[in-house]
C-alpha cells in the first residue's frame, strides 16, 4: 500500500473525526441539548490540538506491510481509534492532574468550569460537578474508540488481533497511569521510572499504534513480535528524551517551560540518575531547590548544571542510545525490504533527536 | 436452545467473571502489584454483589429466538459484557455520586480510601487519589467489556450488530447520567424525569440485554425493533415501580429506607405529579419538610400520607400501567410461539411487581 505522510494521514483522521463528533452531536441533541453540549466540548478539544502522531503510525506500519489491495479507508477507523483513545486517556489523565487547559484552550473540565459558573457557587461543588462531566466525556470516547474499530472492514481474525492489541494498550496504561499517580505518596518500587515510561507512554503510544498497523499490514507473527519489543524500546527512550528536553530544551521550540519539572519536583529518569551519580554536596544544594515553586532563575540554571556536570545527563543519553540501538536491531530484523526498514528509522529519528 | 433460570445464569456469569478476575490480576502482578491490587479491589467488589439480571436477559432473549445450534458458551461473553459495562458505570457513578459503599462493602473508592489513609493524611488529597483510583478501574471495565464482545464466536454481522447495540446504550447511558447529574443544579428541561429514566435506566440495562440476546438468537429485524421499543417501556416503567418502592415499599423486603428520597429530595415522577396534581396547601406542608435531613419520622409519615391522598401516587401507578400494556403489546407481535411471549410477560411481572 503506498504510504502516507503525517500531514496526509492527519488531513484523513481529521476528516473522520469532524464527521463523527457532527453525528455524535446530532444524536446527543435528539436526547438533549445539554448532551449534546458535552459532545461539543469534547470536539472543540479534540479538533484544537494533537499532532496525530499515532493514526500515522497505524498508517505507516499498514502500508509497510499492506500489498495493493489495502487501503487508506480501511485501516482508517483503527487509526482513528487510536486517535480517540488517546484523547480519552488525555481527558481522564486531566482530571487526574487536576489540570484545566490543554492545547492552549480549556479541557473538557475547564469548559464546564466555565459553563457551571452561573449556576454553581460553591467553588468545590462546581469542580466536582464539572470534574463529573470530564469523566463521562473520556467514558463516551472510549466506548467510541472500540465502536469505530468494530467497524474494521478486515477478516474476523485480523479484527479480533486488532481489538486484542488494542485492549492490551488500555490494560497497560490503566497500570502506568495509576503506577504515575501512586508514585507522588507511595514508597517507591524498583525500577519505578522505567516502569512507568513502559506502561505510560511506551505501551499504548506505540506499542498499539505499530502493532495494529502491522497486524492491519499482514505481518507475520514473528514481525509482531519483534515490532512489540522496538516498540517498547522506542517508546520508553522517547519518554526519555521528553524528560531531558523538559529540562534541557529551547523552550521556544517545545513550546513549555524548562524550569517546571524542577520546581515541581517531577521524578524522572535524570532525577533518579543523578541520585545515583551525584556527590552528597552536589545532592545538598540541589535539593535546597528542587520542588519548590520559589526557586530563583539563577538557582534553576544551577541545577541544570549540576545535572550536566555531575554526568546524569550523560547517563540518560546512554540509556536513550542504548535503548535506540536495541530498537535498531529489531528493525533490522523486520521481514521487510530495505526501503521499509529505512522508513522505519527515519521514524526512530524523528522520535528520539526531536528538539520539540 | 435450551433457557436458563437466573440462577444458573448467574453461576455461569459468576464463573466467567472470576477467570476474567484472575487472569487480569494475574497479568497486573507481572506489571506490578499495585497494579494488582487495583484488580483486586474490582474483584472484590463485583463478586460481592449484583444479581446478573442483565445477563439473564441476554441469556432469556437468545434462548427464546435462537436453535439448537446456539448455546450458552457461545453468548456467555456478551452476558458477562453487559455486567461489566453495569460494575464500570456503577464505579462511575458512585464517583459522582460521592458514595463509597456498594453491596454493604467499600466499593473501589471505599477500599483506596482505606489504603491511602496510611500515606496520605490529608482527608482532601486522599479523596482526589482514591477517586483517580476508582476512575482507572472504571476505565478498565469498559475495555474488558468491549474485550469480550471481540471475541464472541458468531458471524461476523451478528458481532458487529452487537457491539452496536453494546455502544449505543453506553452512548444513551452516559447521556442519562450528565442528565441526571445537572438536574441537582440546571433549570429543569422538559419531560425530565422520563428522559433520565430511558436513557439512564432502560437504554443499558433493559434496551441493550434485550436486543442483545435477541441478536445473537437470530431475531428477524422487525422483531428487533419492536424489543427496542417494549425493553424502553419496561426499563422506564421498572425505574417508576423503583420510585414508588422508595418511598411506600417495605424496607424490611427492599434492604433500603424508605425515607431517605424524600429526605434527600429526590426527583421522581412520584414528586413531579405530586407538584401536578396536589393542592397549594399540601404542597406547603409538604416542602417544609421535603429534602431536609433533621425531618421527623412522624412528618414522613405525613408526606407520605399526602403523595398518596393527592392522587400522585395513583398517578405514577397509572404511568406504570400504561407502560406496561404498552411493553405487552409489543411482546404480543413477536414472532414467537406463545408459550416463548408467555416468559416475556412473566419478566414483565418480575419487573414491574416486584416488592424489592
Amino acid at each position: 500500500m503506498k504510504s502516507l505522510s503525517l500531514k496526509e494521514v492527519r488531513a484523513r483522521v481529521d476528516e473522520s473525526l469532524e464527521t463523527l463528533f457532527a453525528t455524535k452531536q446530532r444524536d446527543a441533541m435528539q436526547l438533549d441539548q445539554r448532551y449534546a453540549r458535552l459532545w461539543n466540548a469534547i470536539a472543540t478539544l479534540v479538533m484544537q490540538g494533537g499532532k496525530r502522531f499515532r493514526p500515522y503510525m497505524v498508517v505507516l506500519m499498514a502500508s509497510l506491510y499492506g500489498d495493493d489491495t489495502l487501503n487508506i479507508d480501511t485501516i482508517l477507523p483503527a487509526a482513528t481509534a487510536q486517535e480517540l483513545l488517546h484523547q480519552a486517556m488525555l481527558i481522564h489523565d486531566d482530571i487526574i492532574d487536576r489540570d484545566t487547559v490543554r492545547y492552549g484552550i480549556a479541557n473538557v473540565k475547564g469548559q464546564y468550569d466555565a459553563h457551571y459558573a452561573e449556576y454553581i457557587s460553591d467553588e468545590n461543588e462546581r469542580d466536582h460537578m464539572s470534574k463529573s462531566s470530564a469523566l463521562l466525556a473520556g467514558d463516551a470516547l472510549i466506548s467510541e474508540a472500540y465502536l469505530l474499530l468494530s467497524t474494521l472492514d478486515t477478516p474476523p481474525h485480523v479484527r479480533s488481533a486488532v481489538t486484542a492489541t488494542f485492549a492490551r494498550g488500555i490494560f497497560e496504561v490503566i497500570g502506568g497511569e495509576l503506577l504515575d499517580t501512586e508514585i507522588t505518596f507511595l514508597p517507591a518500587g524498583t525500577l519505578e521510572v522505567e516502569k512507568i515510561a513502559r506502561n505510560k507512554t511506551a505501551s499504548y503510544s506505540f506499542v498499539s499504534p505499530l502493532t495494529v498497523g502491522a497486524q492491519l499490514g499482514g505481518a507475520p507473527e514473528e514481525d509482531i513480535i519483534l515490532i512489540t519489543q522496538l516498540a517498547t524500546s522506542l517508546g520508553i527512550a522517547y519518554q526519555y528524551r521528553d524528560d531531558l528536553l523538559g529540562v534541557f530544551g529551547d523552550s521556544d521550540e517545545t513550546g513549555k517551560s524548562t524550569s517546571t519539572d524542577l520546581t515541581e519536583g517531577k521524578r524522572t529518569l535524570l532525577i533518579e540518575q543523578f541520585d545515583r551519580v551525584a556527590s552528597d554536596d552536589d545532592k545538598t544544594v540541589f535539593y535546597q531547590n528542587f520542588h519548590s515553586a520559589t526557586t530563583h532563575p539563577e538557582s534553576i540554571e544551577h541545577m541544570r548544571s549540576l545535572l550536566g556536570s555531575s554526568g546524569a545527563k550523560k547517563a540518560v543519553e546512554t540509556q536513550i542510545d542504548r535503548l535506540r540501538q536495541h530498537t535498531l536491531d529489531n528493525i533490522a530484523q523486520l521481514h521487510l525490504p530495505e526501503e521499509a526498514r529505512q522508513e522505519l528509522v527515519t521514524l526512530v529519528g524523528i522520535c528520539l533527536d526531536r528538539r520539540a
